[in-house]
């Protein structure tokens, strides 16, 4: 398959001083992706990319929340691709200059993107007439669903396990776990992975049913043979409202002092504190792989 | 030397899509070390901390800017060795909840450090109370002078002068560049590339001379000999009062268009855009390296 080379280096496989009784974590450094300040996107978008310019678009259009890596790589993507860039940026309650994210501040230093902000409820119908009217003035525009989970861009993913499995070869590895956002990373590890590696997906803002079903749907894209079987692990969040700060902060904390490594707070935190709980509860397990997906730009 | 292993792998040197006329240019990605944001202080530390260790510290103390790396990285580096860290941070005007940068968000995550305000202009009479102050309190503190400015953390980049030309072997460097603040980084890098390529600092905060003397008054603390004759180029930073931030954010733009790097606008933009500057008065000049110093967190 076709894919623009966006990214230049290997991201390190890091084994941590980080333990949980006597599991070693081996964390995946896919937050120093060299392009657009990393993170899981940027491999998806390598596949995306090369589409946009099979089909020769003039714009990209997509959507995401404030602290969205997706928008954050399709603005720097689009960039580097020379085509505009349309965001629908969607926030829950309300949104002024004061509070738009660092993440979006990067944003404006792509010349070529305009970004459309959209209450959260009306998303569905202001998306619709967006892309209609887009289409009555004859803009040849390359949708990206948000996170961009297509099958496509888990190709991306497919090819990070192979990866992983390379630079952890002599290990037999017990288990990986990551964010569960859309799903479109763990279904294309789990593709890559050939049943080789248990894949747990941490959801970090759907539940659990439309996580399996959204990884479900793309897996079955990307075989070609029905039989497959995969087995498909999404773990809940494992944290309470109203501890959140605390728990979160501590785990950050914890990092930092072991291996000088700042989880973000919306996706990696989470996931690595449910990764360390899940652990306690399976001490046979003895090397995981945790992939950091990035996000570092909400830390601030 | 001894030093605290806190860089796991190896950053990529990339050769960039952007040139300048037939000048390739080619970054060091320190940029994306792997602990506490990178950057180059990260690579002195590595000696300091070892250093700590030795002296059995139970408090760093050192001051810096709001935007300095050090203080983000001195702070890490202090949660890491499970000491205390005293950081007085310099300001020019005035500072309030509001102002305070993303840089030291992050070293808000580190439990162990405690910070001080003081302004820029009292900052000589400040210091020199604070240390006596701890002196007569009895304890055993470690002094880091501003940007860890010896001649022991500057071993960090003779180290890694070295590692960049094994990573460019077979290529013939005719120049090295990099942002210039106290002149610890470009004292190490002239000191381990012995006369095989000219290394240009661009100063982004003091005046040519200072910094000359600076890494001069290095360069001899770091060679046993005296007659190294090292050639010490320091360039003033063109840009004017006033064109500062459009200037700084078409060079920014510029680098995002081509290979979907981020410049910090505190250090690197400023250097970046000198060099090519430079160069465009130097067509000569074929083949170059540029050290992205990192200080990411200054973008948002």
């Amino acid at each position: 398959m076709d894919k623009v080379h966006l990214i230049n280096s290997t991201t390190p496989v890091q084994k941590l001083n980080y333990k949980i009784g006597n599991t070693n974590i081996y964390m995946k450094r896919d937050d120093l992706i060299d392009f657009a300040f990393g993170g899981n996107k940027v491999r998806l978008f390598e596949y995306i990319a090369a589409d946009i310019l099979k089909k020769n678009a003039d714009k990209i259009i997509t959507f995401g929340s404030l602290h969205s890596n997706h928008v954050r790589v399709a603005a720097v993507v689009a960039t580097r691709l020379g085509i505009q860039c349309d965001i629908i940026v969607l926030f829950e309650d309300s949104v002024d200059d004061n509070s738009i994210p660092p993440n979006l501040k990067l944003v404006s230093y792509c010349n070529n993107t305009h970004i459309e902000y959209c209450e959260t409820r009306k998303a569905h119908d202001f998306i619709d007439e967006y892309l209609a009217e887009q289409n009555s003035l004859g803009i040849n525009f390359y949708w990206i669903p948000g996170g961009g989970h297509t099958a496509l861009a888990a190709q991306g993913y497919r090819e990070a396990a192979i990866e992983i499995l390379e630079q952890t070869h002599g290990i037999n590895l017990d288990a990986m776990f990551l964010p569960c956002g859309t799903g479109t990373t763990q279904a294309g590890l789990i593709n890559g992975l050939e049943h080789k590696v248990p894949v747990y997906g941490v959801t970090v803002a759907r539940s659990i049913e439309r996580c399996h079903n959204e990884i479900e749907y793309l897996l079955k894209q990307m075989t070609a043979s029905a039989a497959t079987n995969y087995e498909i692990n999404v773990l809940p969040c494992e944290i309470c409202y109203g501890e959140e700060n605390s728990l979160l902060n501590t785990t950050i904390l914890h990092l930092v002092q072991t291996d000088g490594i700042f989880l973000d707070p919306v996706y990696n935190a989470k996931s690595f504190l449910t990764m360390t709980q899940f652990i306690s509860n399976h001490p046979e397990l003895k090397d995981v792989v945790y992939i950091n997906t990035g996000g570092s730009p909400n830390l601030f």
